[in-house]
C-alpha cells in the first residue's frame, strides 16, 4: 500500500482553472411545495445553500485531505427546484492555480444540498422520525476547464 | 418568506441520539481495481476517507449553517468497495444531546466520499480532462434513532 | 501585569443562560434604498447577515481568545432597516451553560454588520475609493439573564 | 431580488493593497483605570486584543461570506487608550491581490475590541448583571489604498 | 489492520477531569536574554505563546483526528524561562466530560511552544539559514486526573 | 516589552521555500510492538499520523499566531518506527512564498505525534493513570531552503 501523500504541485504553472459540478436532491412532493411558496418553518433552503456551499468551498483544504489550499478568484452557487421532487444545485469555481478546483466545485454542491436537506428534514420525517424519501441522487463534476479563460 | 432562523432547541431533553447514513460513488472499474490493489499513487482512499470522514462530523455545525454544536460521543465511517465499480461508506454518529445527528452522519459519509474521489481523479480523468464516470450516485440516511442506547 | 487566563468556569452550575445584542450600521440613504428595493448586486445583504451571524456566533470561541466553547441552543439574528441610513442588527443566543452568551451575541451581531457592509460596500466608496458614510455606529449588548427560562 | 454571488475578481490584475480600520470602545473610567495599571484579572486587554485581531484577519474569509480568501502580507493592530473612557484600536491590512483588505482591517479591529470587552466584562457589570456603559461607538474604514506600496 | 476508529464514550459518566503537560524549549542564550530583556521584535513570545496554547486546546479535536469534541471549563498555560537557555511551558486543562483531557494538555503545551519559536526563530539561524540550537527537548503530560475536583 | 506585531512580508519576493522537521516520540517497547503489529485497537498510527500532519500544516496560520497564510505546495509527512521504543516523523514543506515554511514544518511533525500519542495512549498509563514514559524526545528543523527548487 502506498503512504499517503499530497501531490507535490510545486513544478507546475499558475493558469486559469474553472469547474462545475452538478447535484440532485429528491424530496417529498409536499417539500418542494413548501420550498416553491416560501413555507419552510427555518427560512429559504435555496438561499441558506447558496451561501453555505460558497462558504464550504472557501474552506475545501480544510476537510479534503490532500487538497492543496487555493485563492479562489470566484465561486457561484445556483440552487433551484429542478421539477416536483428535485432540488438542483450547480456550482462554479475558479481560480489561478496550480491545480484545478473540482473538488472546491463539488465541495460547494455537497455541502449546499446538505443546507437543503438540513433545512426541511423537519417535513420529511415518517411517523418512525426516518427519511424514506430524502437522498443524493446525484453529485458529479459537469465540467472541468484550464487554460484561458 | 420565512426569516433564517436555527431551531430553538433549549426546551428539549438530553437523549442519546444515534443516526446512520450511507453513500455511494460510481468509479471506473479500473479504479476499484487499483484501490483494491493498492495502487492508488497518493495512499489508501478507503482509510483516508475514513479520517476525513470523521473529522468532518466533529465540525458539522460550521458548514450546515443551522446545525446546533453537539457533544459527539462516537463517529464510525466504514468505507469499502462495494462492487467491481462502487465505493460505499456508511457513518455513524452517537451523541447525548437534544437535536439529532442525522445531519453529522451525512457530512461524515459526504466527506469520505469526496476524499475517495480526490485520491482517485488522476484515474478517472479521460483523454478531455472531463469525468465521464465518477458519480455520487446515493446519499442517505439509513436509520435515525432516539431514546436509551 | 497579570498574566493571560481564561477564567475556571468548572464549579459553577449549568443554568439556562441567554442574551442579546443590538447593532447600528450607517449607510449612505441610496445605499439602504437599495437593499429596501433589492438592488443589491451580490444579493440580500439582510440575508446573508443573518446567516453569517448564526454561523459565528458557533464560532465565537476561536476569536474571543478566553471565551469557552459553549453547547449553544439557540441563536437568531433579526436584521432590518432601522431608518432611511441605519441598518439594525439584534442577536439573541441562548445555551444551558456554566457561563453567559453576551460574547457569542455580540460576535453574532459584529459579524451580521460586517457582511451587510461587505455586501454593499461598492456603493458606498467615494471618488477617491473612500468610504465616509459607512460606520458601526453601536454595538452593545442590550440584555442579559441567567435563570430559569 | 438577486442571488447571492461572490464578485468574480478573476480578471483583475494583482496589486498592492491597504487598509485600515479605526474603532472605539466605551468603558467606565474605573475599568480603563484598571487597564492601566495592569489590574484586570484575565491579562493584559490590550496585548490580547492585538493577538486575537490579528488572528482575526487572516480568517476573514470564513466569517465575511463573501469574502475572497486573500494571502495577507501583514497585519497590524494598534490598541491603547483614547482617553479615560474610551480604547481605541486601529489595525491595518496589507496584501497583495486582486480585491481590497477593507473587510480584513474591519474584522481585525472587531474582533480587538470584543476580545477586550471579553476581558473587562466583570467589571462593567451593574447590580443586575447588566452592561449599561460598555457600547463599541464606532468601527470605520480609515483609509484604503492600492497602488504602488 | 485496525479500521481508524474513535473509542465510543456514550456510555462512560461525565466526571471532572484534569490533565496538565510540561514542554521545554532549548534556544540560544543569547535569544533567551531577548525575551527575558523585551528586546523581541515581534512583540513577548511567553504572552503570545499563553494565548496561542489556549486557543489550540480548545480547537484540539479539530487536528488530534480520533479526539472528541469537549467543553473544557478551564485552560491555563504558565509560560516561563527556565534556566539560561530553556523556556519551559505548563498547561492545565480542565473539563466534565466523558474521556481525559491530556491531548488538549499536550496541544495547549505544543503551541505555546511552537509559538515561542516563530517569534524568535530570526534570533535562532545561522549563516546560512539553519537552526543549529532551537529544539524541543522535551514534551510530556505531566499529571492527569479523573474524578472529584 | 515591543508590541506584538506580524513582520510585514509586502517587499519580500515570492521565491521557492522548502522547510523540513523531525520530531521523535519514545513510547513502551510494547506499545511499538502492537504498531509493527497492526494491534492498536483505534487503527493505524502512522497512517492516521501522516494525513493529521497533512492537515495541520495547511492550518498553521491558524494557530501560530503571527504566521502568514502561505499557499503550500506541497505537504509530506514520513511516520516511522525508528527503532524498539521510539516512533519518528520527518515532515516536508513547500512553497513559492514571501516568507519560510519552516513552521509549517514543525506544526506538521508536532502534529503528526500528537496524533500517534493519542492513537496509542490506552497502553502507555501505568495503574494510576499517568504516562511515565510517553514523550516527546526531540522536535526540531531539519533543513531549511531557499532558492531555486
Amino acid at each position: 500500500m502506498k503512504k499517503t501523500s499530497m501531490v507535490d504541485v510545486t513544478p507546475k504553472p499558475v493558469v486559469f482553472r474553472e469547474a462545475s459540478a452538478e447535484g440532485l436532491l429528491r424530496l417529498r412532493p409536499s417539500t418542494v411545495r413548501r420550498i416553491r411558496r416560501g413555507e419552510v418553518e427555518k427560512g429559504d433552503p435555496l438561499e441558506v445553500a447558496r451561501l453555505a456551499g460558497i462558504l464550504a468551498a472557501k474552506n475545501t483544504s480544510q476537510f479534503v485531505a490532500l487538497c492543496h489550499p487555493l485563492p479562489l478568484t470566484h465561486v457561484d452557487v445556483a440552487v433551484d427546484i429542478a421539477d416536483g421532487r428535485t432540488v438542483r444545485v450547480v456550482s462554479t469555481v475558479r481560480a489561478e492555480a496550480k491545480t484545478g478546483v473540482e473538488m472546491e466545485a463539488l465541495v460547494a454542491a455537497a455541502t449546499a444540498l446538505l443546507n437543503v436537506w438540513d433545512m426541511v428534514k423537519k417535513y420529511e420525517k415518517d411517523r418512525g422520525g426516518q427519511y424514506p424519501t430524502a437522498e443524493i441522487l446525484s453529485l458529479r463534476v459537469k465540467k472541468k476547464f484550464k487554460g484561458e479563460p
